[in-house]
């Protein structure tokens, strides 16, 4: 899949089927995200792989709308430091989805609304937070064609000027 | 470019020859920033696309490694609301890079660390504020192959628990 296909299709993805991820898939998955660049190159993520079905349920818990990291086959937890790095985060975690696209694998972040669950789920020190989850997983059936809206890209973009 | 590949190589670069960007590449970088996903669909980044060099010079003297913003034939501003969402404008900021440099196009995330100075230069409402700028162009001769070195992944994965 060529680059600009693979990040027109994207779509962020809940859904998926029971098949497994290969390890080598998962290993350029990470590669990615350990690829993208930061601020000063200071490499601020680090990244926890969950595939244990009773450790992604037990990390499930902590957000809302975090259920799907359960059938998900592999969740992968951002972390950074407490100071937080949110904008090298994204770019990392945009890296990995689109890697994981490029294979067939769908994705969709997960916000941890408790933070001291996920924390403490994870096993993190104290010197770091989770940033987001990302679920991965083959597209369920009917999952790949359902894309959320995007605004017009003329009400996004300005010239010179706001 | 193949997908793992554009993400594997792609660095930031600051040095950028004379080339101008076509219209139509511009658009496919701008399309991309609008593809990524975000935090319950709000697509909350806006993007302020400066081409005109009286522009960009002005922009530059508002954070303190910005002076290659003068030299890349095009920046784009994205703007983010005042109570920031840095995860989702790092995801567009990714989309962006990578379909730039899937083209040949090099790019490099620069800092405002004046905020209120490139608010005034963009012209801003009080509802936003800029989260970071990239700067594009192609790179200049000799800048393709001066990596910044990378952590080895086995220092940022950790499996099941940190």
């Amino acid at each position: 899949m060529d680059v600009y296909t693979c990040i027109r299709t994207k779509r962020d993805t809940r859904a998926y089927d029971s098949r497994h991820i290969a390890e080598d898939t998962l290993q350029r998955i990470l590669q990615a995200g350990r690829m993208a660049g930061s601020a000063k190159n200071l490499q601020p993520c680090r990244f926890v792989v969950l595939q244990d079905d009773a450790r992604k349920k037990e990390l499930s818990t902590c957000g809302q709308f975090a259920t799907h990291i359960v059938s998900a086959p592999a969740a992968v937890a951002i972390v950074v430091p407490q100071e937080g790095r949110e904008l090298d985060a994204g770019r990392s975690a945009q890296n990995m989805m689109l890697a994981a696209w490029a294979e067939g694998v769908a994705s969709c972040p997960v916000t941890m609304h408790d933070a001291s669950c996920a924390h403490r789920v994870l096993g993190l020190p104290d010197t770091h937070r989770v940033s987001i989850v990302l679920a991965f997983g083959y597209p369920a059936p009917g999952e790949r064609r359902r894309p959320s809206p995007r605004l017009p890209l003329d009400e996004l973009v300005h010239q010179e000027r706001w």
